[in-house]
């Protein structure tokens, strides 16, 4: 439990009374309670609220908001603040500002604004996270610590300039070894002095986005900033703890951001929070997927949805409305996979400044009387029905996808083959193959231990890290299920060719030697040609993006491809390795074949739906103790009725009675429990 | 009139002789004559001719250049040179040159490249301007001055930082409010000192065009770069007062040009002028409404066509020759919407340089033997006949549309509902509706007297202004009729919203309040569904952009959307206030919707069409002392007839008897006077 | 011949042995003899390694290379490494690190990276061209120098600026003559000191991509850049030639590059070499142009190619392999054209950094059993087998096309008519129409003698240059056909207007005035109608992006524009003048058009193609002593069969009998010699 004062699934958000009068924050204590709210995040952004100056501190203004919510009956995730630093220290200490990827150094503004690696900086939001975890260490409101918020950006002014050249010869030792890793022979680039060395940006190695002429330095300054703002969270970290060493601590991550390692973050929370803000077009699998990602960045821990809107966003092109029902069945889309917290941003919508049209609890007419209102005090009553019934549940899964923060900087900072290679697409069709017919999965980093697995599937592992070729070896060995993909095994850590053949390090498993790589222009395609008929798998199925051209050293050859100059070659293989099998699909499918691929291989390992996939409806379970929770969540915008085959049972929200069949509105959630 | 010693339309426009040798200058008077110009706008960019440096003044070239156009019978407007300094004074006193929203310091180049608060500039520009007008101040040629020449452009160099500093501190007195509304407790933004404020460009708030964190600096510096050239505008303009009080004083705005404020500028201009640039896909009614605007500007005074192209156009894309006989057209449109000059630029071309390409009355060729000249000689034959028949006349119009530079900055700063929200094209659908069925309409700013108008019409009206919501209540309560739209009412004039529901302060006036916003994504519709037939209006009608869920609070609904979870709620209402009725259309509609429901509102107030509408046929008329001037514009490739009622009259342009109809060639026009 | 020492198709390619250890180099040389390889490129860019600083320089390990080569019968391509400064120097001398054209001072990285008017690096680069040359001088592997790597870009630091001042003064001498070609009194741009001259950038006078506000400034600027770094490139070629004034030397151009003007930079090298990137989609046609727009750089002596792609590139967007049969099929197309080198990027490709997935002779896997290997010593084994047989042969044309960088650079500044314009495209057109009939052109610049072609094209000839209007009349004159179009006879060398009516000074001699210049709008087209069927030519073809619309004072009309306000006046006309014809064509034509006239065009001068046309199947013919050898290649995906009249002959490459008539092999080639 993330903490036993509140032993349900926590319900509130991000509350900024700060900007308002205390007649106001009367008048949210009020709908507060007929919200149900329980949880507020207060103290996001008021670093300048409370020190005007560089000795002048004030927490009284402070105090008195935890107090009144605590009195109230809502608890506090108290926030650092150091999101944004006063203007008054970029004013005085310009090193807090950061320079941007074309090499201005930035004024005052926006938020996400200082530099990882100013003095200045460091010291005064470690200052600040110290004095406050000092003051509030005993306020019985406090639930938890909110350090800073939504880390992200890169800066590359001086001092980052030099941090990186510190943090390359903790890294390389020698210069030596730096121009080996780099092979900065490659266009001259040898260096003889650690100052030669400057940051990659559009004034040096790096154009447009994603674009570098070396990618070993590309990806060590992704690392290095990564590292940099982790650096500024672990100074808060160790501040807080020192006083609070009971209370969690957490930043809210935000979930397929690409700029930060999360996996490598994760580390360092107690607990992982993430900001789920999907749009009207994105896939109900592609959240899924996040959701799954966040909870596998700690093994399997529940994790918190720190923030979601209740309606609208600000920021996007075409801000749409939540339409009735989305905001509670999205809610329980993280609950179901995984989260222990059904939070928003924001409780009350502000006045002025860019986010006075994002989407609050208490919109800007002010009163209980509004169609979101009333679904958010909807969800508040059913939340505290379900009491603490579903925390620290887990969800298992025999099917693991690896994701890899490193893996995608560098494929996509690759200079070939192909500018339309995108990682988290290819990870994402295979997640929605599985999410399609209710298999459950695990999102893992490449540390994972891989034992518990039936399979693991590793689209695009362009980057194989050292002694990771042996771990999946020894996984196929011991009876394991391995998939990877075109463009895999290709590079080591640092982005240097494995020689001898791709897929370099996987080779052996794989059985296989990929000879060329296709890049196919946007509007060709080729074709999987299956061999024979295998499961539902039959014909041929379109293909595309890069074409492997493959030669089996060893493996069955399932598939062929249909067209072109490599007509005939292998597509699709799998390779008996120890009492195991590896796959390799050397292209990218269309969905109908990857379900296919893997409902069969899901077969093979004995893995079945718990329920038959019904089109629109996900599925999620959740167990403890031998107990089961399933969630049916209904996406369509028509009632859908789903075969549960002979359980008896009832929906947990509303009480109703179940038996053999569940029939669910349009945008209708079922929670049942199943011993 | 403008200048009595030229009491017909002025017929001329941009003339640089200073690039020519005499040779050509005397071939330049003899073809002027045979095109009938009798004006030509001199000096607008020669300031480093006639300083070539800090000490030294030279006007010889300016005195034989002024007299010698005398001499042969044409007037002189003469501008002052200010548009672009000379290379000598960016190089001596580089705080001239402007920095860009980039932040970047740029160098000697271009034109409009002056900064507004570079104390340098605003030195040397008022000399000049002094200097010349004391020495023409009794020049006979002289009919206006011109002063500096199409301002535009921002800069955010260190010294318009300072002065925006201190234009706050007079705005706002205190930090105290200053904070208050800009908001700055959000993102903690808080200012304790004005020096902590810096200019809002790419390097602090804003990003892209026009995205920007705090909608309130950004706003308030829009208002201060517009006041700050206002004000190199105003020092030129009481330097040359102080000589020639009795001349007429005007720079050439640019119609629809966003950055400045032209209602605030327009206090400061004896006479509009502007220049009218369409292109071949430029709808007519946009032109017809920049046209009505300009002449709004200063309350339906005659203004000036200060520039137009005899034919091409150098700076788009693709630079279509304007067909024969639409350079006519166009200018009698000009003249039919209140202008009293038809002027040009260029009267020659240029040798060299971008502007090489761009049209001119005498092209290269140096003759008179071409399609554009013999045109243009045309219609200089046809203004000198016309005489001083039109000036001064005025447009009449019961119909007024608001149109309110700081509201638009504001709505397109605004951060969501959706980017496709345009200000102009909403204000256009509304106008052209009413166009199309030959309403004569007024552009009016939000200062403008309401009570002279039966029907005012104020398009996504976002931001009210102090005393502006009343003084609407007025108007209606008297018995006029308002028609508004969604999106307004929401915000103060610092981007502040107005609590307590939308539409804010006009909620009361139209009986209404809008819960939610919805933003559609380019691709949807919904319809506006009519409750019953009224007038032409019946069934249902496309719509899209935003769509504001409203409730009545009692005004009548008119018409309901038709789809989506907001089915049958109001999309058009109508509350009676006082003697008059406020109209809510809470969507964007189609354009048949549009006018089917203007058409029923001006037959409610008795406003009719003096002559049936024609598709492609231009209505406008100019009145003086019960005189009307009817203007009949054929804008179609092709033949059009026009019933006029039991009128015998003639066409004043060729003295042509006219009864009954009139018959307008393909690009044809009419003037007729009528009692 | 380019060297006597290897007297046959040099074959071989860039070589980077410095980035691998000493068994890969062993490896290496068993491979480049299975593959045929003689001639090895290296030191490209190795500046870093040979000098560590700014004292120490180590050639040892290049002998060792030089050595090994020379061992193991490969020659040595030696290059100077210039084409990148090594980090040092950036560190040390700033000087030699650019700005760009946004104005930003570049840090380190990249290549082609250094200022050309850097003061270090012309010291330094000369220096070590001249020890290289010092010590390599006597080594009998070097057959020849391969001076820096594809010299490009623009540099705008302060040490340009300056430079840019003296090169205007040694052009103009003063500014009275400066202030005139720039025709700087427009927008009031008069310079009285040299210093108030600035770099025309982003800064200043340009933005975007050729958008610019002085047209005459922004051409000089080109010149001057392409002058300096010309210059960089001689002060090498000097210091090289000092100590081996027998050994060509070259360097790689870019063929259609934009930036530089190679007719001038041709005069400086021995022999041109150039580096040859089409992609999937680059029509062949225009590749071919290219190779013999690189011939005809030195008046069409043979050239080298320097660098082509095995199969991969991986700058591309979409970076497809080259099919079967292609990378030689292009390689030929090379030799027909004019080459007597066939030579890669890469022989070995590089492990880490941007380009290690451009294809190379061997790839990653290391061995030689690959396809692309396998191809690669197919060819080496027909390229020996070729021996001297075609080195110093000619390719004979009697159709010349004009091609000017300068003309280039003013078409695509100009501000209008229409941003459509693109001088490439419209100068392959023409070429295009003369490929697919098998007609040889020989590319010319400007100031090649016409006196040798009966038919010279020069489509788009804006820029007359001083002089070249005479040369044309003479050709025509003494009887040869000259083919113009429209926006033709504009300018002078200064972008100054040639007044008195378009064409200017080819107005004579086209018998033609061009009154205006209609630009058409993308979707919009016009048609050419032909007065009378002429050969092929009857009825109706399409045209568009540009209209002139001309009057006769003499052509005799061919053909009409159908339709718009034009309809009926010429489109296309010829003139007699002395015993020659003068053609205009007023509009941009669909290619069916275009092959008709220069078919109707060659027939008139007796030129026919050798061997009838087949579409997809290229011919050439290089010639030497009344000997031809005729290429034939087909780049279709399908067999094809060319008559080749009553020749027995035999294919060099199989020596398989040829009798009437030859079949292809998809992607197949034939080379027959004909006596």
């Amino acid at each position: 439990m993330i903490n036993e004062k509140l032993p349900k699934i926590w319900y509130g958000g991000d509350y900024n009374p700060e900007q308002w009068d205390k007649e106001v924050m009367n008048e949210d204590m009020r709908m507060f309670k007929l919200a149900g709210i329980d949880v507020a995040t207060v103290n996001v952004f008021s670093w300048a609220r409370q020190q005007k100056n560089e000795d002048t501190y004030d927490f009284s203004w402070l105090d008195e908001i935890i107090d009144k919510l605590y009195e109230n009956g809502t608890y506090v995730c108290l926030a650092t603040s150091t999101g944004a630093h006063p203007a008054w220290m970029a004013h005085k200490y310009p090193d807090v500002l950061r320079v941007d990827f074309h090499g201005r150094k930035r004024k005052f503004g926006g938020r996400h604004n200082s530099c990882p690696n100013s003095p200045t900086y460091r010291k005064y939001s470690t200052l600040l996270a110290d004095k406050l975890a000092e003051r509030y260490k005993d306020h019985p409101a406090i639930l938890i610590w909110h350090v800073s918020n939504e880390y992200g950006g890169y800066c590359y002014c001086d001092q980052c300039e030099d941090g990186f050249r510190k943090w390359l010869q903790e890294r390389y030792t020698t210069l030596e070894t730096l121009n080996k890793v780099w092979n900065t022979s490659f266009w001259g680039h040898t260096f003889y002095e650690w100052e030669e060395i400057v940051s990659p940006n559009a004034l040096s190695e790096e154009w447009g986005v994603d674009n570098t002429n070396f990618q070993g330095i590309s990806l060590d300054y992704r690392r290095f900033m990564s590292d940099s703002m982790l650096e500024c969270y672990k100074l808060e970290y160790n501040a807080i703890k020192k006083h609070t060493p009971d209370l969690p601590i957490t930043t809210n991550l935000m979930g397929l951001y690409k700029e930060l390692d999360y996996f490598k973050w994760a580390k360092y929370l107690d607990v992982i929070s993430w900001d789920n803000y999907p749009s009207l077009d994105t896939p109900i699998s592609l959240t899924a997927m996040t959701h799954d990602l966040m909870r596998g960045l700690k093994q399997g821990q529940p994790f918190m949805l720190m923030e979601q809107t209740p309606s609208q966003q600000n920021w996007q092109p075409y801000n749409s409305l939540k339409r009735p029902g989305v905001m509670k069945l999205w809610s329980y889309q993280a609950v179901a996979r995984g989260a222990d917290t059904v939070m928003f941003f924001q409780l009350r919508r502000s006045v002025g400044a860019c986010e006075k049209y994002h989407g609050a609890v208490i919109e800007h007419v002010g009163h209980e009387h509004t169609r979101v209102f009333r679904e958010c005090a909807e969800l508040g009553t059913e939340l505290h029905k379900l009491s603490d019934k579903l925390l620290d549940t887990r969800v298992e899964a025999k099917v693991a996808i690896v994701f890899d923060w490193e893996n995608r900087w560098a494929v996509e900072l690759s200079s070939g083959p192909t500018v339309a290679l995108k990682y988290v697409d290819e990870v994402h069709k295979y997640y929605d193959a599985l999410f399609q017919q209710n298999i459950q999965v695990d999102m893992i980093g490449v540390d994972a231990e891989l034992s518990g697995y039936d399979i693991v599937i590793a689209p695009v592992l362009y980057m194989i890290k050292q002694g990771y070729a042996k771990r999946v070896e020894d996984f196929v060995h011991a009876g394991g299920t391995f998939l990877t993909t075109f463009f895999s095994g290709i590079v080591n850590e640092n982005d240097i060719v494995t020689l001898g053949g791709y897929p370099g390090e996987l080779r052996k498993l794989l059985g296989i030697w990929a000879e060329e790589i296709d890049a196919l222009f946007p509007d060709k395609r080729n074709q999987i040609v299956m061999s024979e008929q295998w499961g539902e798998l039959e014909g041929e199925y379109q293909c595309g993006v890069l074409c492997d051209i493959i030669h089996s050293e060893g493996a069955e050859i399932k598939a062929v491809y249909g067209s072109d100059f490599y007509t005939g070659m292998p597509a699709l293989t799998v390779n008996t390795f120890g009492s195991g099998q590896a796959w390799y699909v050397a292209t990218s499918p269309e969905p109908s074949f990857l379900q296919g691929l893997l409902r069969q291989l899901c077969q093979d390992k004995g893995i079945i739906a718990p329920i038959a996939a019904v089109p629109g409806v996900e599925l999620s379970i959740r167990s403890k103790n031998m107990e089961n929770y399933l969630f049916l969540l209904n996406h369509n915008e028509h009632e859908a009725t789903v075969e549960i085959g002979n359980l008896r049972t009832s929906n947990l929200i509303t009480d109703q009675k179940i038996e053999n069949t569940v029939t669910l509105p349009a945008k209708g959630v079922v929670i049942m429990k199943k011993h």
